[in-house]
């Protein structure tokens, strides 16, 4: 199997910068978005209409055309002039270098198809393309891939660990929420002798956003006020993504991984909890050191002695981590924080865009 | 017209406390909900699985006929062993005593349509006997009442202001949540000299509770998290139940009505903003004491120095009402909070149920 | 060391009922309450008050004495026209039957010190005496404990499991609101074959109301708010009392508590992690069969095949029990939810004092 | 008394733009903020570690000198590296060209006498130098103004508004929360014909982030969680500032302003009660297009023919606008929606300062 990922920390070379003159207009990223109208797509907007290098051209919504962008996402009102358009392979073609694609999954890979022999660049916002192996796809969708001859053709977008393999993409799988917070809270030590991801418990609780906009009982208000839903024990498919990312030489990556709902907007916060190695003689500071080591280049990435908090993370990229271990017991607990839609989803898109475009890796986020 | 409520709070006879002996159980009042699935009809059967002199022999749900009462209302699991059954005017006729009907508008109208000929008590929990004047239902409404020669049947179910009419009725519309807050507020003075009803403001906040159950975009929870939503400025039908009840003489009052929704599960917070009268004397103070008096034997309503708030109120059938005035703009604002579902809307039934019933009026809640 | 606690459900003899004509009131049960501003105290007040057997004569406050109960608690204005009393030792024996203590650790067993000669029933809501090895209180509260002799007179209050031993108790060491949750969830299993307690992970969230009423950093709004906060990890003193309570024989049982605060106000959720026996040939339902079996007289205990929830145990006191097996991990995870003011503090402090005076045991709540 | 501010939107000429290129880094300006610890100082940090033009020099917090920013403000971590100092004003002096001052108020005007030799430029974000009038000072904040003679010296920062004057001005006084939304909504039909100003209502609902951040009994959690608090009616010192801007010629305009606390971040909505003209014959579409048109050129009012709601403007710097006219009862309602931290604060202080230093309105917004 191809490894587009998990390389370690390739060397990564310095950004192309490829517009010589900032005031040169007709340099930027000519942008389009399809599935226009999710929470996702609302806050890629969000970034990218506040982003120096990017000219949106073209928002999909099938079932809204011509109606204002603003009327969906009332908080870009005055912001954007757009309206949705309906899909459009041609235009798409014609008028973007790159496209984000918000559709919940089969969806996704059925538009991608479409546009899979075009030249411009695509990010893949949903689930279609993460999981490299064909035979994952069913086994944890519990349904048949609609183009799985295509999924080798993507790169698995986890900005901080996979940035070299994205730079030189064109088609890029952005990472689920709930993997982007555990995989960066694991990956430091996963080649580290002794630690052994055989059989690690993840535990992790995310807000309703998470959920996406349609009105369901799931996000009814008085479901989630005052109260926590835990839902898909041992068979969320991030599982096979989160295993797909930790495996390693001969190691077998197994996770047990419980999602809950938090009756918050933003936010998820994991804990992972690993045994301890045999023997082992790290301590808690000397491990924090080794991962802020491993991220000391990595912007979004903050590794803290204390415990991280939602809070501190919310509405921006960042992906905050603090590590704690229990002699008493012999376990390492790693607790991740992420904005769910900004670094779980729309904030690694664009953070992916400026890798895959040589831009600074941090603008517009 | 029937004068059927709105006499000012005549004398109310002691209760009849129809049963001799507590212990004989046969003498329990046999109640039926109708509508068994809403959120009103969940909060009537924690109330009533708790009362001591009630037994619960029907719960309709043509919806769901044969499932269990818990299944919709969790919190009930373990408590009650009933299900839903079909809506059926015999069965209820023959093992019922009283019903709550909790359908929305029209729906309620047309069940007790088959019902109103026979001689159960009735306690419509909606909005289609509220209105005394047929001609104000289409008006606010939008649409032909069902079956307006019954309206004069029923006595509008406000229970501290028309005790004595409830007690002996047999059909009673309790009212809505709003109007409860509001009207309570205003009630002590409406038959004061001075007070000028012409063209009063009421800015209310409502908890999500209100909107109920069935998913929606207005009750989606990021559609109300960190939010307040407007809604019906000047068009709630609630606005016609409030003037009917804080009409008296000649006084010929005009209600502006601004219902709001607010991120929280239950409570409201009506502000009631009335002109000073001219050359008013009257101190708060003074003021605050006439309500405490024409509140003095109304276990659940508390006038108060300070200011109300909802969480004094939340799960309980207590209204909080507090005054204050301003002499630099001449206004008098009236704070009411209550919590929706419970004096707003099930507290206030099982209220009735205990005056119709001849029980202590708190007993249950 | 004396097992006041954990004998499995031994059989426990029909209530005394010592009552024998409810119209007596000189049968109810006198109540103090020493510590009366807490919010345990004010939720203990709030089912007293409505507890057919009890009188409410005594609510110590020594920081307010004099002021009236319901200006600290006010949603139980009108209900309750008592004042705090200073702590006055005499006049507790002399007026009260029973005392519920609701103070910080230390300041209880301080109080309870200058108690304990006299013959009134102590249902102590605070931790001092919940730990039976005098050697543990300093390993894990890092104080000497005041009064150690005194430890072990107390019974652990853990209604469900240690009933026959409350109900001869005139000391009772009500549990703290983590272990209950946890405690409750992994008991029907503790004593069958092939469970290893040895190094299991339970990984608690809890509402804010369970960090107290005095103002602080941690639970200023601005910090819950879209906000989960982790603490104390493998440090809580809670843990301590898990693991007391479910060691079994040779079984040394370890847990790994990892406690974290929800922006919520009441309610706990735990999940538990505990691996599947070598060989496990249970599955889940057989598994929530034999807990089912096990509370079957237990009207408290809720045990699911979905998932627990807190909104159905909110203002409840009700702990709901879910069970998942993953096979393909090997795990158990155990789901515990319950309301840390009801269950995890005042109602099961209402429920065993229900226990000691022979009361049914869901009288009042 | 001089007229400092509600020059009727005088032309603003277009931005100076003082720096020819971009790429010089000493022509940006330098910013200090003194008083770094508060709320409105995270968020003015936030903004400018994002601005352009902007450079950070100087961060005040004299209560913790020399322990990093980021410690206070956590969200910050990894984008600023600067201590706090203490205060002192020579150094400010020498290395700001222009600071914002968020102290509480009496410390601000402390501070500001030090400072106000100076030839730096001075945003005070607090609330001694907004009311012209030296006598109004002490009327409604009951203490005497520690330097009443440089009052004068300040313009009432209201962007839009008093544009003109911002941009030449060294010294402006950022408006409070409140008097942001209900000006903005006031201000279009203030010099209209018939509007009368002589005793409106304003009825105003805000986050508790406009508290601060100092813990008390007014903001913890379990005070706000699912709770409306009531504060101050008639008594709160932002009535003088809206009335202060909203009088015109001999129009003499009085507020009865009744603020309350939501158990929400951020976010405050205002509804405005004006009775509408005598003979009024302005239609609610009509007065919409006055509104939009008035407000045609600044970026940051949206006027809507919906209902404005929170979560469009949180996060942002927008402040939004709807109308509502009644004609049963005969009055406009306005409802005007901001965050209070942003266009109520810290991102009206930003675009104060942009329009001060001739960057463009929106720059860093």
């Amino acid at each position: 199997m191809k490894r587009l990922f998990l390389l370690h920390k390739m060397p990564y070379r310095n950004y192309r910068h490829r517009r010589v003159n900032k005031n040169m207009p007709y340099n930027k990223t000519k942008v389009g978005i399809i599935g226009g109208r999710s929470v996702v797509a609302g806050e890629l907007l969000r970034l990218l209409l506040a982003h120096n290098n990017v000219e949106i051209t073209y928002v999909e919504s099938s079932s809204k055309p011509d109606t204002p962008v603003g009327s969906e996402h009332p908080f870009l009102q005055g912001k954007v002039s757009l309206d949705f358009s309906q899909f459009d392979c041609d235009f798409i073609a014609n008028n973007c270098d790159l496209v984000f694609v918000s559709r919940p999954h089969m969806q996704s890979a059925t538009v991608i198809e479409q546009l899979h022999r075009e030249q411009i660049k695509i990010i893949d916002m949903g689930a279609d393309f993460r999981l490299q192996d064909p035979g994952l796809y069913p086994a944890w969708y519990n349904v048949e891939h609609p183009c799985p001859s295509i999924i080798s053709e993507f790169t698995y977008g986890l900005s901080e660990i996979n940035k070299a393999q994205i730079a030189s993409s064109k088609r890029v799988a952005n990472p689920g929420c709930y993997p982007t917070s555990v995989i960066l809270g694991c990956f430091p030590i996963l080649k580290v002798d002794g630690w052994d991801f055989s059989r690690i418990i993840v535990d992790s609780y995310s807000g309703v956003s998470g959920a996406g906009k349609k009105a369901s009982d799931k996000n009814h208000f008085l479901n989630n006020y005052g109260n926590v839903i835990p839902y898909r024990f041992g068979e969320h498919p991030h599982t096979a993504e989160m295993e797909q990312a930790l495996c390693w030489g001969s190691k077998s990556t197994k996770i047990l991984f419980f999602p809950h709902v938090l009756p918050i907007e933003r936010g998820i916060i994991s804990t992972v909890f690993i045994p301890l190695p045999p023997g082992n003689k790290s301590t808690q500071k000397e491990l924090t050191e080794l991962y802020q080591n491993f991220y000391r280049k990595d912007v979004f990435v903050r590794v803290q002695e204390g415990y991280p908090e939602i809070k501190n993370v919310a509405h921006t990229n960042f992906c905050n981590i603090g590590l704690k271990i229990d002699e008493r017991t012999g376990y390492l607990a790693i607790t991740s924080v992420i904005d769910n839609i900004m670094k779980g989803a729309a904030g690694q898109g664009v953070q992916n865009m400026n890798i895959m475009e040589g831009y600074p890796e941090k603008e517009g986020l």
